[in-house]
């Protein structure tokens, strides 16, 4: 797949212009990684980018210019970019390059940003009476990367294809007695020979009484037969992420196992048969809550049934409950997410059942495709 | 080592209201996951903590009361906690919080909250008409973390101790043909065997030409014969990181080759023994600085020579030039950082070398151990 096109960049760049428009401003500061990656294809652990009307500005260290002169020589090179070589502070050279390049009404994403920082910038402006007002702007970046483009879907079909790779791999190694974090190690091992340049998070093995704990990572436990045993993992393509989760039972599972599993999975299938555009994202989760307390587990059910996918493992749309605080989302084309219901019983373990869907013209396409349907029984002794 | 001690937990809690007297304050937010652990024992990630004179309030959602009811019955255990179950919105849980318990003058974290979650706050209890003050803080907890308690040291030595049990390993599987993400699979199977919970950042194996990249990860690139090799990578154990690097050849290094490595190796070496009580983190930089200056590298070292290492493994002290906008940290016995000098020739490639110190009452004990005298050569064919 590689790095979206030149073109593919410019047509962002139309997007967050537009909303510089909409709000007066002559600029646009973006700090966070992956939004000056969506913007630049440049990706480093540091960096400013400014965008305004005619050019992307982008203030990197010494680390990354080499990346960026290779960049800009490449079919995936950046319209209009300036660099600008930061030699010490990040924060003195974004004012020197507000200042050079003469933007007086500058925006920056007060979800980024924080107090330290935004104060440190409005009292130096103030000190150096710079002429420069600074003006806290909400979700520009974050609502165009949530429609995904044909260069992101290309990349995230592929990103959650390859788990048929790393699946049956792992599924062969679980076995009782095993320790959670060999299982761990083995599916790291498999998502890289898989071609995925990290773990998209930190990888999810729980066995039996930390199958209820929705975030347990991997410990020390060793697999017992009759546990239940949650597997929760992504890996990182090009910089997108996939997320999955699989639940399977270490010998012979109880039929209290089974009938959780069976909810989940019809939460699971319920959820994926609400999506299509036009209905809001609460919708989906309410289809897969209304399921599970339909079963007597509703109050299994804690957390949000879906994430955004993408730059970012967690990103926009969130599939959860309406909330006052959060503006609501309405399902369009080219939205991708997770749908991953779980329940939890503390003491006796959980089932959690994750794919990954692309919002389409007419419903959702799964991105991942593994089988789901039955609770596997591997060998528990 | 397991988890710091209530008594030790008690300790940390001492000194953070010592700030709060200092400060007049009734209460200190705490947001980042990091502090949150530092001063609960409490792993999440999410969460919000706030201290007051007699008591730790820990908000966490439904996917952490089980974790936290556990702590709470261990030797572990937070003392004087108080946990909040999070029905939904973590912001509404604070601000119920805060009134419920009654204090008016609360500090929050400027360097940890962004201008929309402060903004929010700010007008919702306006709006509300609480009586809260916010005012913001700096580094209250950051400068407690920089001095290392026993408990703390002592799951740094062993963190850094078990790379010995993954370096020969990676060495033994570095050979010409391999690819860059081979290795780094490689390097994090070793890892996860050796015991860690997880890696402690994104693997560079960084070859050829990539050498000369600091920040590069790992790719599709073959190493091939004359490459200079820089492996950078690290483990958490119990919560703690590590952090090393090597630099190797495939197959006989070049006259060149060895000067640099020679060189990065003695600015390595004056650092170290610059590593005192008393003296200020930039001499440390400063010795690694001009003695690759003094070699004719003084272009090829465009980062800081080290940072600190604990529950993050970016944190605090930096060990760089000195800056105007940060304030100047003077070392003491309990710091733990890396000294990680490199030199990086584009086109040519680069060479870093990187252990972790402690500072001691009298200099420093170096927690890795491993060899790097020499350039080591593995095979080329």
């Amino acid at each position: 797949m590689g790095l979206p096109s030149t073109a593919a960049l410019a047509r962002r760049h139309a997007r967050i212009r537009e909303s510089l428009d909409t709000l007066s401003l002559d600029a646009l500061i973006v700090t966070p990684a992956t939004n000056i990656r969506y913007l630049s294809n440049h990706a480093g652990t540091a960096g400013i980018l400014v965008i305004t009307r005619d050019a992307v500005h982008l203030l990197v260290d010494f680390r990354y210019h080499e990346a960026v002169r290779a960049l800009q020589e490449s079919p995936s090179a950046c319209p209009q970019l300036r660099m600008w070589e930061v030699p010490a502070s990040y924060e003195e050279a974004l004012l020197g390059c507000l200042a050079e390049i003469g933007v007086t009404t500058v925006g920056f994403e007060a979800a980024h940003v924080t107090v330290a920082r935004y104060e440190w910038w409005r009292e130096t402006i103030a000190g150096r009476r710079l002429d420069v007002t600074l003006r806290s702007t909400e979700r520009l970046v974050e609502q165009a990367r949530m429609i995904k483009d044909a260069s992101e879907i290309a990349t995230l079909r592929d990103a959650a294809a390859r788990l048929g790779q790393v699946v049956p791999v792992v599924l062969a190694a679980v076995r009782a007695g095993a320790t959670e974090r060999s299982i761990a190690g083995v599916i790291e091992a498999a998502v890289r020979e898989a071609g995925y340049e990290r773990m998209a998070f930190d990888t999810i093995v729980a066995s039996g009484p930390h199958s209820a704990m929705p975030h347990y990572r991997a410990g020390t436990r060793r697999l017992a037969a009759g546990d239940l045993l949650v597997l929760d993992f992504g890996g990182v393509l090009d910089g997108y992420c996939c997320d999955l989760t699989r639940t399977v039972a270490i010998g012979p599972p109880s039929r209290e196992a089974r009938r959780v599993y069976e909810a989940v999975h019809d939460a699971h299938a319920a959820a994926v048969a609400a999506v299509k555009p036009g209905v809001d994202a609460s919708a989906v989760d309410a289809a897969a809550r209304d399921l599970l307390r339909d079963r007597g587990l509703g109050d299994a059910f804690g957390h949000g049934t879906g994430h955004g996918l993408g730059l970012d493992v967690h990103e926009e749309p969130r599939i959860g409950k309406p909330r006052a605080d959060i503006p609501p989302v309405t399902l369009a084309p080219g939205m991708v997410f997770t749908i991953e219901p779980g329940a939890y019983l503390p003491g006796f373990g959980g089932v959690r059942i994750e794919d990954d869907v692309l919002v389409t013209d007419t419903g959702c396409e799964l991105l991942t495709t593994l089988p789901r349907a039955e609770l596997i029984a591997l060998p528990g002794s």
